[in-house]
C-alpha cells in the first residue's frame, strides 16, 4: 500500500521550493501577528516537512481520523505554525486561515504549542521537550500490537517524529529511543532538525554528542542529509521506509530561521518574531512576493491536492475494514464502548463478591492483580507493563504474554528502568487508539514521570498508572522509596484522578472507574502491606464512584467523623471500636478518590463529612487535607521524610496508629 | 600526588580474593539477618570495589571529611551492603559491626539505600537510580572548579560512581553523561555493573543498547573489563585515570550474586535474601569459613590498612593546605560562613534599598537577576546556570563568564536543555563543598528534575532553583508551559522552602533566604511579567523572613483579610483599595513562603491572619490553601489547566483579578 502512496516524480507539480515557502512564509508572519512565538524551527524545516508530506505521509486531510493514517508528531512543539501551516495548506477542517493569523490568541486553535484537541491533525500535544518522542514510540507500538491482531490491511502505518536539539538532549529521549530500539520499531522514523542552535546559543555551549552515534549504539537505522536538498531528504526517507527491522533517525542538518538573511542559522530566530525588516529582507531572500497570510492559488491547489492525496488509500481502507463488524471497527478508536463497559462491570461485580466472601487479607497491589487476572480475558485491548517491578506491582498475570520484537500478538510490556519513557509510550497508544494502556512503578516514582502524567492529565487520555508501595508500608526500602507528598502532589494536578483503595474491593472498584473514564487519566496508589477486608457485605453498586462515603455510621448520631484513605482506613475502624468503648460514636468515611467526591453535590459532601469534629488520618503529608477537616480539624500522618524499617514499626515510630487516632478523636470531642 | 596512593604490587599482602569475600560475607548476611535487602550486587562487585579501594581510591577512613579525597558515589544505591561493608572493613568512625547486624532496621546507620548524613563516607543519598550518576557530574564539576581556583596541591581527585543497568536505563543517566562529556570531566571515572541482570530478569527483557558506544558517542574514554578479574580492572581504572581529557566508563562485566552457586546470574540474587541453604552453599562455593558477621583478623586487619593507605597523603594535604587562612580552609566544606553572611545581607539590604526607592515595576525574574549583580562579587563560591533558558531565568549576570572544558575559573554553566542532570548535578556541587549551586528553569519544568529536588530536600542540601515564569503570566505558550498545581506539588515536600516574592524587595529578601539556608533547598518562583513594589518604605529586616507578614494593615481593625503570594500580592492591595471604597477595611497578608509562617509561634500566625474572614489569592491550584482560610475562607485562583493568550487576557478569563478578589471580599463580609 505504501508504494500507492508516493506522488510520482514525474509529475507536473509545483516546485518543491514555492511549496516549503508558503510554510516559511505564514509561519514568519503568524509569529509577527502573535508579537510572541518560534519562526526559526518552521522554517528550517519546511523543506523536510514538505517533502515528507508531498510524497510520504499517509492522509487524508478530509478524513483525519482514518485509524490507519501515519502519525506526524511535531515533539520539538514550540514550532507549532509549522504544523498550523500544514494543516491550513492541506486542508484539515477547521485550519482556517483565520486561525494562523489568532496564532497564540485566547479562544483560537492555534496557540502557543500543538494541544491535542484543539484541531484534527494534531496527534499530541508536545512543547515540553522530549515528549513527543516518547509518545510516539507508544504510537509506534501500538501499530505493531494492532498489526498483529488485525493484519496489514487494517493496521499497517508509519510514525514520523520530528525532533529538535532540545528533544534529544531531555533525558526522557534516551528512555525512548532505548525501548523503540529494542522493540525493533521499524516504522518509527524520526526527522532531527539537527541546526546546532538552542535558546541559550550555538548547540556546543552545552551539548558535544554524536547524536547520529547514540542513536545507532541504541539498535537504529541512521543517516545524515541536507535538510534542505529535497531530493536527498526524500532518498533518506524512503532507506528508512525500507528498513523494516529497525527504528530510523535521519539527522537533517537544516539552518534555522532558513530565509532570514541576517538572522537565520541564529538563536535570534528561535522564540521570537523576526521583525518587520527581517520579514521583508526574507521575503525578498525567498523570493516570496505574496502579501502576509496570502498563498497563491497555484501553490495553495498543489497543497491540497497533497491534502487528498491519500483519498484512494484511505477509501481502500474503507474498503477492507468493511470486513470488521462496526463494534470491532469502532474500538479501532476506543475499545472501551457500552458493551465494554457491561461486560467490565460483570467482572467487577463477581470479583467484589469473591472479595467480600473470601475475606482474606491482602495487599492492594495484589488484589489488583486479582482484578487484572479477571479482567484481562474481557478487555483484549488491555495493554500490561511495568518500568522493572512486575512481580512488585502485580501488574503481570497468568492472561500476559511479553510483547517482543518477534511477538507483537502478545499483550504485557517490559518497560524496563524508565518510567518517563513508558507514560510517555503509554500517552501515544492512548492517543492512537485501539489499545488501553496501564503501567506499574512505585507510587514515589511518579516524580520521574512526572511530565507524563501531567500530560496524560493535560490531554485527557485514558492511561492508568499502577502505582504501588504507595507509604511508609513499604518499609525497608526506607525514605527514597517512601512516597510522603506524593498523593498531595498528584491531587494538586487537574484532571487527574488520584484512587487509594481501602481494601480489595474497593480496588476493584477503582478499577471500574478508571477504565471507565475515557477523559481523564489515573493513578491507583496500591499497598504493598497486607489489607483487612472492609467491605464484607457484597454491594453490586460501585461505592467507591462518588469518591467518598461513609464506610460505618455511628449508630445514634456521630460525636466524631473519621476521614481516612487506603490503609488507613482499617486503623480509622480500628479506631472507632476503640472509641466506642469510651462511648464515643465515631463514623468512618473512606475516601477513596477526592476528586469524584470533589464533584459530588454539596448535599451529599456535607452529609458524608457529617456536622461532628472530624479527625484525618493518612500516611502522607496533611497538604490538602484541611478542605475536608475543618477549622477544628485534626490529622494524623507525615511530617517528614520516612525511615527505613520494618513497616509495622515504622507506623508506630510515626504515630499513624489507631491509638493515636482515637486519640486525637478524643482530643477533638472534648474540644466540640 | 595520584602515585603515591597505589599500594605496590609487589607488597607482601592478604589475597584479594579474601578481601573481596569479606565483602560478600557480610552482605549475605547482613541481607539475611534482616530478612530484606539486595545481595547480588555487593557480591558481583566485590571484586572491582576492592581493586579500588585498595590500589587506587584516595582517601583515609579516619578522616572522611578531607576535602580533596576522591569521591566514591554508590550510584546503584540497592547495593548499600557493599558501601557499608567497605565502610566497616576498612574502618570509618561509626561504622561498627553491630551497625551492619542491624541493617534496615529503625534507627541504625545503615538504612536500606545509602542516606547522606548517616555515617561518613556515604558521600550521596542514592538508591532512586541514575540520580548517583547525576550528583557524580556534579562532584567532578565542583572538583575543576574548585581546582582552577585553588590549584592541584589544595583540590585535586577523582570522583568514582558504581553504576548498574537500571542507573543507565533512567533518562537522567542521558543528561549526566552528555554533560559531562561536554565538560571533558577526565577525572570522573563509571565503573558501570554490566551483569546482565535488573528486576524483571535478564535485561535482555527491556534493553539492547551497546551502553559502551553510548557513551562513546558522549565523548567517554570506554573500557570493557571483566569485572572478577582483579589485574584487569586495575588496568582499566589505571588507563581511565591516565586519560585526562575525557571522562571514562569501565563497563564491568560481573555475575550477579557472585559465589552463589545456585542462584548467581539470576534475578534472584537482586532484591531478596538468599536463604541459608544458599548462604551455607555460597560460603562453600567461596571458601570462607567464618562464621556469619566474623572477619578474621589477617583479612580485617589488611582492610584496615587499605583504610590507612591514605593517611600520609592526607597529612601532606593538610600541609599544603596550612598556607590557605581558618576562613578560606573551611570554606572548602561551606562557603556561607557567618562573614559571608554578613556580607550577603549588606548587600541584600543596598539592594533592596535600592528597589524600595527606584519604585520600578520589574518582573521578579528580573529583579533576581539584579540581586545576583550585586551578590556574585560578594560571593565567588556562587555558581549560577540555567538548563537552556539563560535570557529568560536571568541567571546570568555581567559578573558571570561561562564555564567550559577550557575555562574552569568561570562561573556560569550552560547546563543544556537537561533540567534533571542540572538538579542532579547541583545536588553534587553542594554535597562536594566549597560552592553554592543555583540553576534556572521554568517552574513548569520542576516535574522534570523533580526526582531530584526530592534529594536536594530529603539530604538537606543548600541547592537554589530560580524558577521562573510562574503562572499564566507567561502567556503564549500556553499550557503545557504555565504552572498552575506546581506550588502546592513542592509545598506538599518536606524541607523544602517554596518562595515566590511579592515584588523586587521581598525577592532580595527571599535571595538572602535561600543562601542562609544551609540545610534546606529553595524554590524561588519568579514571575514572568512585571510586578510594581509594594514594599515602597525601605526596611532594613528581612521581612520575608517570617514567611508571612502584614503587608497593609487595615486602620480601626479589619472586616477582612486578603493574603496572597507573588504576582498576585498587587491585585491583593488592589483589592483593598477598592474595598475602602466601600468602607470595608481590609488587610493585606503577603505569605511569601509558607514553610518559614508554619514554623513560626502560633500567636504570631494568628496575628497575621487574624479573626476576620479570609480571602485568599494565588494564580495556581487551590490545593493546601484551606489550611489558611479557615472553614468560611474563600479562594481565587486556577481549577483547570492553563491557556495560551497574552498574559493580561489569561488572568481576566481565569477571573484572577482585583475586580474579583474584591467580589470575594464582599461576599465573605456579608456572610461574615
Amino acid at each position: 500500500m505504501a508504494e500507492t502512496m508516493r506522488k510520482p516524480e514525474t509529475a507536473p507539480e509545483v516546485a518543491h521550493r514555492d511549496m516549503a515557502n508558503a510554510i516559511r512564509a505564514l509561519s514568519m508572519d503568524a509569529v509577527q501577528a502573535a508579537n510572541s512565538g518560534h519562526p526559526g524551527m518552521p522554517m528550517g524545516m519546511a523543506d523536510v516537512a514538505t517533502v515528507l508530506f508531498r510524497r510520504f505521509l499517509k492522509f487524508d486531510a478530509a478524513n483525519p481520523d482514518w485509524p490507519d493514517r501515519d502519525r506526524f508528531v511535531l515533539s520539538a512543539g514550540h514550532g507549532s505554525m509549522l504544523l498550523y501551516s500544514l494543516l491550513y495548506l492541506t486542508g484539515y477542517p477547521g485550519m482556517e486561515l483565520d486561525q494562523l493569523k489568532n496564532f497564540r490568541q485566547l479562544g483560537s486553535h492555534t496557540p502557543g504549542h500543538p494541544e491535542y484537541g484543539e484541531a484534527p491533525g494534531i496527534e499530541t500535544t508536545t512543547g515540553p521537550l522530549g515528549q513527543g518522542l516518547g509518545n510516539s514510540v507508544g504510537m509506534a507500538l501500538a501499530e505493531r500490537l494492532l498489526n498483529a491482531r488485525h493484519g496489514d490491511d487494517i493496521v499497517d502505518h508509519f510514525t514520523y517524529v520530528l525532533a529538535s536539539d532540545g528533544c534529544l538532549m531531555e533525558g526522557i529521549s534516551h528512555e525512548a529511543i532505548s525501548l523503540a530500539g529494542h522493540l525493533k520499531l521499524g516504522k518509527l522514523i524520526v526527522l532531527f532538525d539537527d541546526n546546532h542552535i538552542s535558546i541559550d546559543g550555538p548547540t556546543d555551549l552545552a551539548v558535544s554528542d554524536d547524536q547520529v552515534a547514540r542513536f545507532a549504539a541504541c539498535g537504529w537505522h541512521t543517516t545524515r542529509v541536507d535538510g534542505h536538498d529535497p531530493e536527498a531528504v526524500a532518498a533518506a526517507i524512503e532507506a528508512s521506509r525500507e528498513e523494516t527491522g529497525r527504528p530510523s533517525l535521519i539527522a537533517c542538518r537544516t539552518v534555522i530561521g532558513y530565509g532570514a538573511p541576517n538572522k537565520q542559522g541564529t538563536a535570534d530566530t528561535h522564540g521570537a518574531p523576526l521583525g518587520a525588516d527581517e520579514i521583508a529582507a526574507a521575503r525578498a531572500e525567498l523570493g516570496w512576493t505574496y502579501p502576509p497570510f496570502e498563498v497563491p492559488d497555484h501553490i495553495l491547489s498543489a497543497w491540497r491536492e497533497t491534502g487528498a492525496r491519500g483519498r484512494a488509500a484511505f477509501e481502500a481502507w474503507e474498503e477492507a475494514a468493511s470486513r470488521l463488524g462496526a463494534q470491532e471497527r469502532a474500538r479501532l478508536h476506543d475499545p472501551i464502548d457500552a458493551a465494554a463497559r457491561e461486560d467490565i462491570a460483570a467482572v467487577i461485580r463477581k470479583v467484589k463478591a469473591g472479595f467480600s466472601e473470601g475475606g482474606e487479607k491482602l495487599a492492594s497491589r495484589k488484589s489488583s492483580q486479582q482484578v487484572l487476572e479477571a479482567l484481562v480475558p474481557v478487555l483484549p485491548a488491555l495493554i500490561g507493563g511495568s518500568a522493572d517491578l512486575t512481580g512488585s506491582n502485580g501488574t503481570k498475570t497468568k492472561q500476559h504474554r511479553d510483547v517482543s520484537a518477534e511477538d507483537f500478538a502478545a499483550n504485557y510490556i517490559h518497560y524496563g528502568v524508565r518510567e518517563h519513557g513508558m507514560a510517555a509510550a503509554m500517552n501515544g497508544m492512548a492517543l492512537h487508539g485501539g489499545v488501553v494502556p496501564y503501567g506499574g512503578s512505585f507510587l514515589v516514582f511518579t516524580d520521574y514521570c512526572r511530565p507524563s502524567i501531567r500530560l496524560s492529565a493535560l490531554m485527557g487520555q485514558r492511561v492508568i498508572y499502577v502505582m504501588t508501595h504507595d507509604s511508609i508500608g513499604l518499609g525497608e526500602d526506607g525514605p527514597t522509596h517512601q512516597p510522603v507528598e506524593h498523593l498531595a502532589a498528584l491531587r494538586a494536578m487537574p484532571n487527574l484522578n488520584v484512587y487509594r483503595p481501602a481494601d480489595s474491593v474497593e480496588c476493584a472498584e477503582v478499577w471500574e472507574l478508571a477504565l471507565n473514564s475515557a477523559d481523564t487519566p489515573s493513578i491507583l496508589a496500591l499497598t504493598r502491606q497486607g489489607l483487612p477486608i472492609l467491605r464484607s457485605e457484597h454491594d453490586d453498586a460501585n461505592l467507591s464512584a462518588r469518591g467518598a462515603y461513609v464506610l460505618r455510621e455511628a449508630d445514634g448520631g456521630r460525636d466524631v467523623t473519621l476521614l481516612a484513605t487506603g490503609s488507613e482506613v482499617a486503623l480509622a475502624v480500628e479506631a472507632a471500636d476503640m472509641l466506642a468503648q469510651d462511648g464515643i460514636r465515631a463514623a468512618v468515611v473512606s475516601m477513596p478518590c477526592w476528586e469524584l467526591f470533589r464533584a459530588q453535590p454539596r448535599e451529599y459532601r456535607e452529609r458524608v463529612l457529617g456536622a461532628a469534629p472530624r479527625v484525618g488520618v493518612e500516611a502522607a503529608a496533611a497538604l490538602g487535607w484541611h478542605e475536608w477537616l475543618g477549622a477544628s480539624g485534626r490529622f494524623v500522618g507525615m511530617d517528614s521524610f520516612g525511615a527505613s524499617a520494618p513497616a509495622g514499626q515504622l507506623f508506630k515510630h510515626f504515630g499513624i496508629t489507631a491509638e493515636r487516632v482515637a486519640e486525637e478523636a478524643r482530643a477533638a470531642v472534648r474540644k466540640g
